[in-house]
C-alpha cells in the first residue's frame, strides 16, 4: 500500500479546461469496446427476474465509464493493444457496479443515476444477493485474460484485483465505522486515508496499474501510477462531496445534501468539526447521533449553513483544486514512458474533465 | 451444471450409524490443518474494530468444518498430498462464512451458532461490508495454490470456485424471490433445483471436485462427485429443514421454527401447499404475505400443526432418508478410484453422520 502523501502545497495552476465534448466522445469510444463484453457476461438463463434482469438493468444505466477508459487508454498509451486490457476494464466496471449496489444499501441511498436504487426496487435481501453476483461475474471476467495474457500475467492481474477489493472494503469499513460510532473527531488525515482506500484505489490507481500491466512494458512499474491515482481520485472525491451539497440535482443524479442526511464524514465536515464553536459542535453531534430516518431537512439545512459560514465549503473547493493541480503535474511523470498519441491526449483531457466537472 | 436427477426411489437401507465421536475426531483433525492458514488470512492491521476483529470473531466460532474436511479427505483418499488441498479447503471455509453473514441479513436471522448474528451486533451496513471482505479474503487464499499447483491448475480451481459462487447466488436468488413474491406454488422440483444450487454445490460438490483436482489424478473426472454431492447435500438440507422445526435449540444453535417466521420455501412447505385444504392454503398465503416482523408465534404454531397433520414433516423425513440412502450408494461409485485408507473411512462415516445428525 502506498503511504498517504502530505497535502500537496501547489501554486494555483491556470490550465485550460478540457472541452467536455471531446472527453465525452472519448469516453463513449472506450465504452463501446467493453459494452459487448459486459452484455455477454450476463448469463442468458434463470433466475432472470430476481437476478440477471436486475443486473442487466443496472448495467444498461451505466455511468460515464471512467474506469474502463482509464484502463484501456493507459494500455494503448504505453503501446499495448487495447484488446488486451478489455477483460480487466470490463471486470472493474462490473466491480464498480457491484460496489454501488451494496453502497446504496449501506448508505441508505434512495436514488442512483436518477432512478430508485436496487434495494428500493427489489428489497434489501435480493439487492445484497445481486451485488454479490455482480462481484462473482467480475471475477469470471478475469478468466478472459488467460488466452490473451497467459496464466502468469493473468494471475498477477487477479492479485491486483483482489488487493483492490480489500483496499476498497477497508476504506468502506472506516467510513461506515465513523458513521456508526458517530465519530465527530475525524481529521483530514483520516479522511484522506479513507478516500485513498475507498475511492482512489479501485477507481483510479487500479485501472491504470492494470492497463500498464496489460501493455507488458517491463520498463514501466505499475507503482508509477499510485501517486497520480491518489491525487486524481482525491480531487474527484472532494469535488463530489462539494457537488453533493451544491450540485444541480438534474445533472448530479443523486439527492442533493444526501451526504449530510447519511452522516458521511467528508473533508468539509472534518474542517467544520475543527472550526465551529463548541455549541455548534454539540448540535452537530446530536444531529448525527440520530438514526438517518429521523434527521430532517431543516436540520440538514442548518448543517449546510454552518458549512458555508465556517468556510468549510470554500476550503473543500480549495483543497480539491490543489489536488487537481497535483494530479495534472503527476500525470506527466506517471506517463513519461508514453509516446504522443490520441490515447495520451484523451487521458490528459480526462484529468482536467474529472476535476472540473459539474456532475 | 448437472441436471436435477429425478427423486431417487431406493429401498430403505439399514446402514449402521457412524459413531459420532469418530467423525468428530476426524473433523477436528482436518480442521487443525486449516486453522493456522485461516488465522494468517486475517490481516493484522486497521480497520480492526469495524472489520478484521469481526471476521476473526466469526471464524473463531466456526462450525463443524465439513467442507474443508471433505476437500482434504478427498484429495488424500485419491492419493494426493493433503497440503495441496489446504488453500482450497480454507478458501471454501472462508466463503461459507461470508455467505452466512449475508444470508443472516437476507433472512432476517437473529441467532447463529448461539450468538447474535453479525448484523445484530454491528448493524446491517458493516455486516454487508464484512461479508464482502470475507469473500475477498477467500479469493486471496486461492493465490496460495500457485506455488503448490502451478498457474494452470490454480486457474482451473479458481474457475471452479467462481462457478460455485454463481451457482450459490442463483440458488439464493430463487429462494429470496419466492419469499419476496409470496410464491405459494413452489413445487418439489423447484425446491430440489434451488437446493442443488444453494446448498449442494458449495458445501458438497465443490469441495469434492476441488479435492480431486488437487490430487492431480488424470483418471478421475471431477464430475464423478456431482451426483454424490447432490444426494448428500439434499439429504442434509431436508434434514436441516426438519431440525429447524423439531430440533433441540441447545444443539441446533438457531431459532427453532425460524424458517417458518422467515417464510422459507422448504420441501415440507411444498408438500403442505399441495396437500392442505383450500381454506388452509388461504390462511398460509395470508400468513406469509405479512412482513416477517408481523408474523407472530401463535400463527407459526398453526403452520407447524398443519405440517404435522398433513404428513409433511413425515414426508420430509422419508425423502431425506431416500436421499441419504442414495448418497451412501453413490459414494461407492464416486470414490471407486480410491484405495482403502483412513481418509476413505472418514468420508464414508461422514456421509452417515451428515444424514443422521441431530444438530
Amino acid at each position: 500500500m502506498i503511504e498517504t502523501p502530505p497535502l500537496p502545497k501547489m501554486p494555483e495552476v491556470n490550465s485550460p479546461e478540457a472541452r467536455p465534448s471531446d472527453v465525452q466522445t472519448g469516453l463513449r469510444a472506450y465504452q463501446e469496446q467493453i459494452r459487448p463484453v459486459l452484455r455477454e457476461a450476463i448469463p442468458d438463463r434463470e433466475p432472470r427476474r430476481h437476478l440477471y434482469d436486475v443486473i442487466a438493468e443496472q448495467l444498461s444505466r451505466s455511468g460515464k465509464g471512467v474506469r474502463p477508459a482509464l484502463c484501456i487508454a493507459t494500455c494503448r498509451a504505453l503501446g499495448g493493444p487495447g484488446e488486451h486490457a478489455v477483460p480487466s476494464a470490463a471486470a472493474i466496471e462490473l466491480l464498480h457496479n457491484a460496489f454501488l449496489v451494496h453502497d446504496d444499501i449501506e448508505d441508505g441511498s434512495e436514488l442512483r443515476r436518477d432512478r430508485p436504487t436496487v434495494h428500493r426496487r427489489c428489497g434489501v435481501p435480493l439487492a445484497i444477493n445481486t451485488g454479490d453476483a455482480m462481484n462473482a461475474l467480475s471475477l469470471s471476467m478475469l478468466k478472459k485474460n488467460l488466452p490473451l495474457l497467459g496464466p502468469e500475467l493473468s494471475w498477477r492481474i487477479l492479485a491486483e484485483f483482489d488487493h483492490t477489493l480489500i483496499e476498497t472494503l477497508e476504506g468502506q469499513a472506516m467510513e461506515l465505522g465513523w458513521i456508526r460510532d458517530n465519530n465527530c473527531d475525524t481529521t483530514e488525515e483520516d479522511y484522506l486515508l479513507m478516500v485513498l482506500k475507498k475511492t482512489c484505489w479501485y477507481s483510479f490507481i487500479h485501472p491504470c496499474r492494470v492497463g500498464a500491466m496489460a501493455a507488458r512494458r517491463d520498463d514501466v512499474d505499475p507503482a508509477a501510477f499510485d501517486r497520480f491515482g491518489y491525487y486524481l481520485g482525491t480531487a474527484f472525491q472532494i469535488q463530489d462531496d462539494v457537488l453533493n451539497l451544491v450540485g444541480d440535482r438534474s445533472k448530479y443524479g443523486k439527492e442533493i445534501g444526501g451526504d449530510i442526511l447519511e452522516g458521511k464524514r467528508t473533508l468539509l465536515l472534518a474542517h467544520l468539526f475543527k472550526t465551529c464553536s463548541p455549541d455548534d459542535k454539540r448540535r452537530l453531534r446530536a444531529f448525527f447521533a440520530k438514526p438517518r430516518s429521523e434527521r430532517i431537512e431543516r436540520e440538514a439545512a442548518f448543517v449546510m449553513r454552518l458549512l458555508r459560514d465556517c468556510g468549510s465549503l470554500d476550503y473543500g473547493r480549495a483543497v480539491a483544486s490543489q489536488f487537481a493541480a497535483a494530479a495534472r503535474d503527476e500525470f506527466e511523470r506517471a506517463y513519461a514512458g508514453a509516446l504522443p498519441s490520441p490515447d495520451l491526449d484523451f487521458l490528459r483531457s480526462l484529468v482536467d474533465y474529472m476535476v472540473t466537472r459539474q456532475a
